[in-house]
């Protein structure tokens, strides 16, 4: 018996998390051949936006899909963005669970240090093929090239070739990067062509060129030549901070007494708050933070949860805006009506988030009237395509009782039908995503709430609008039946009274109609 | 410009496997305090029962939830199973990634080396507390007794205290862990109680007890005394092979020439296919395989995945069999018909698996004849709970169309209704669940296809037996009235022909009857 608890103990070894995400590449989204190529166009894209963002640059992406054979595809993102510094290249793109947005309380696309390496990941997996990546960063002359794989055991980057070599890819700065994955192309929902499409609604700031594995080029124009404005980093809340967590932080604090870790580590603590969290938590103000004991930790989370304090920043929030958010919508859908709402940014879990809803009505939708809704979905402005049904905005939307704002639903239930796009987006510090992968928000109760109201704002809207439209409509009818009959009457009434002259009708007919319209505005707003 | 990639670079850094999984624990089943008592019994009790397994022992396992406060629970789980030799315990319960399980390509509860780990993450995350562990391996007279917490910024065990005590709690060997989080205790769907009913369907053999925050104990005891045949470990198959991972195979293999590394690396290859394969791919056969170049690993792999192959052993796998299956289900919900199928072992992606259903019709389950069916997903003898909407089980049930089974099903696609249990059961070396926290199994063609022909067969055989069930009753309505009848005529007939004495009818009834229901049978098997 003994031997055989030895030989399992003998059989224990670590994972890396790189084998690990290597058999679970599906979690990943890399679960199939079609979604593997959006998966790594979607990576890459994400972090050039990111990049020019954060430095300020209006995004010129540039896209392409070349097929080598079959199912073999060769696919090159390059971007105008800040470029990555050398000695970083190697970890950023070969390592995954790297980089500099998973520590950060700030609204960016990427969140985890593991997207793009994932890319690279997949591709080896696949082909065996290394990653070319090219950076220049502002004020150097030359590219940086380099040709890498990941040890995959070790988690760690394997340089297969580097050197430089003379810039004609990039004016300022920027980033290429290449790989060959096998994949599988198609045009229709869940394409690369649609994520493009939905990126540029979300982002009419950028440029995006794509071409295709068709050879045929497609160009989603920027709209607006503005930069949204820069999400703030923010310093965590004290309601949203778990017991392991300040735990942690009070042991590798840099300051030394807890009520100068209070005020300095966490975000909407003041003088008077801090000592107050201290008198609650029956804690001397100047007791070094290291020094608490499990039983004091307890107690110092309790008082700060209890405190009152202000409610999050939100400048680390940065939503598209009502107009944006139309501008993008309109160039893409050609609507009769379109309407948009940003709502107030509130807290889940510590973490603030903010919803926005536009819905477009009729126009060029009406030739899909019968059609359910078409739902877009965003988080942090990247278009969410995959895992439909599991996303809380999916749920949040089928459960609008949508008779009511005069749509059809099937059931009292689920996405309605009508000629309409619903779009939601959601912005956030820390997204929920259901899945490495980031294609489902999960189902947080106060998230639904929001995306909720907001969906309801504009089905409201819209309704309003209808109504107006439906109201026009009959005022029409009921118009041109008096413009018919009106000169009949004269007509009779003339000859009756002996008039020769020709009458004009005119005046009558508004006056009649006039008075009609007010009897029946009067009924409607009653 | 410069300065912001270079501050950008210096902002970039590692994350450990445990800080990702601190942040984003939802993905390890941990999303609400409901669903986190759920799961930590569920990652102590299906490492319970493998380690019980794989010691060839008959599992007993105490599940023990004590309520601390309102929201705390101190949750105990012991078992009889191997233990653990002390110098692997700090690792195996307080590291992410890592186990023995991985890299095995053998059927087993666990895969990942994660579950247990992070109950101890999520257990100092919520409470700061330590996990205790207690383990006894046969032989030794001592228990080994560890307070553990996870060093989350390194992904590494961090020891509290560690002792020796008179053991007082194991017979031969076993495991005892302790931890103590916040939670909620509910009784109804997703509950602990509901995860050990049906463990204990699925794992006839074992036995456990449980008491509940509420002081109740309840006993789920063993009707079979007969653990399931050990599934063996098996070698990849060729054509399950992915290039990323041949070459890696290939560098670090023992084996000097890639005829031999093509038989002793991989299963079904022998000595002909292996030289065949060297062949196809145009490589000599004794060439060195970490020589081999990019280019000749891709022609060795084409030539791998062409050559005729026999499919994987299946001794890998340890499905539970029709009878125990049925044995399972009978115990817990008594209905009045049952019938259970195993189907052969198939292979995706390389991965041999198997798909097992039951269906339960009738008796007790007549009580609630109008709701939904209720539908058992299990994979790799666990229960998953949770996440059902995103299950191929699920979709492969909700596909099947009902009404030509006799089973209601509004809209003609969904989950049917109808006084019915529905068991589907999957055993693979390797379960594509669509997340860390193991609650779905992801949409393979392969396996949706398995799971609908299993469910099918089953409800075939429910619906002949309904069908003779009907026919029964209609042949008693028929009988009656012949029986009722014939005495009347035979009288009249007596009196016609003037005779005198008693008249045995049955003999003329059997005959009319028999002659009526041949007649009947012919027609139903037309």
């Amino acid at each position: 018996m003994d031997n055989i608890a030895e030989k399992l103990g003998s059989e224990l070894r670590s994972i890396s998390i790189a084998e690990f995400f290597e058999k679970n590449r599906h979690l990943l989204g890399y679960d199939n051949p079609t979604k593997a190529l959006l998966t790594v166009v979607k990576e890459a894209v994400d972090n050039s936006l990111d990049s020019c963002e954060r430095g300020n640059i209006l995004p010129n992406i540039d896209v392409k899909i070349m097929r080598k054979n079959e199912n073999r595809f060769k696919i090159s993102i390059s971007d105008n963005g800040l470029g990555i510094t050398k000695r970083h290249i190697p970890n950023a793109f070969g390592k995954l669970l790297y980089g500099s947005k998973f520590h950060k309380l700030q609204q960016s696309r990427g969140q985890q240090g593991m997207g793009i390496s994932s890319a690279v990941l997949y591709s080896q997996l696949t082909t065996g093929r290394p990653a070319v990546i090219k950076s220049k960063v502002a004020g150097e002359d030359k590219v940086r090239v380099y040709h890498i794989k990941i040890d995959i055991l070790k988690n760690e980057p394997e340089i297969i070739s580097e050197f430089e070599e003379k810039n004609n890819e990039f004016k300022k700065s920027g980033i290429k990067i290449e790989v060959e994955v096998e994949g599988k192309y198609i045009q229709k929902e869940h394409s690369v062509d649609e994520y493009l499409k939905q990126t540029a609604i979300i982002n009419p700031y950028a440029e995006l060129t794509y071409v295709n594995p068709k050879g045929e080029k497609k160009k989603f124009k920027r709209t607006i030549d503005i930069l949204p404005k820069r999400p703030k980093e923010i310093r965590p809340h004290p309601h949203g901070v778990e017991l392991g967590i300040l735990s942690r932080m009070l042991a590798t604090t840099k300051y030394k007494s807890v009520v100068a870790f209070l005020r300095n580590e966490f975000s909407k603590v003041g003088a008077t708050s801090g000592e107050e969290i201290c008198r609650l938590a029956k804690i001397p103000l100047r007791e070094r933070p290291w020094k608490l004991k499990h039983r004091d930790q307890e107690r110092l989370l309790k008082a700060m949860q209890t405190v009152k304090l202000m409610r999050p920043s939100t400048d680390c929030l940065s939503p598209m805006g009502e107009e944006k958010l139309k501008s993008g919508l309109q160039k893409e859908v050609n609507p009769e009506f379109l309407i948009s709402i940003t709502r107030n940014p509130v807290v889940y879990r510590g973490n603030p988030f903010q919803i926005e809803s536009a819905i477009a009505y009729g126009g060029e939708l009406n030739e899909e009237k019968d059609k359910v809704v078409k739902l877009m979905r965003f988080a942090n402005k990247v278009p969410l395509l995959y895992k439909k049904s599991d996303c809380a905005i999916t749920k949040a939307v089928s459960g609008i009782k949508w008779r009511r704002y005069g749509l059809e639903q099937p059931g009292g239930n689920g996405i309605p039908r009508g000629p309409v796009v619903i779009l939601v987006h959601m912005s956030s510090t820390w997204v929920p995503f259901t899945s490495e992968s980031k294609e489902a928000i999960a189902n947080y109760p106060q998230i639904l709430k929001e995306i909720k109201l907001a969906v309801q704002d504009c089905a409201r809207k819209v309704m309003l609008y209808r109504n107006r439209q439906l109201r026009a409509q009959r005022e029409g009818r009921r118009k041109s039946v008096f413009e018919n009959y009106i000169p009949l009457i004269a007509k009779s009434a003339k000859e009756l009274a002996g008039v020769k002259k020709e009458l004009d009708t005119t005046p009558i007919i508004n006056k009649v109609i006039n008075k009609e319209l007010m009897k029946y505005e009067k009924k409607e707003n009653n």
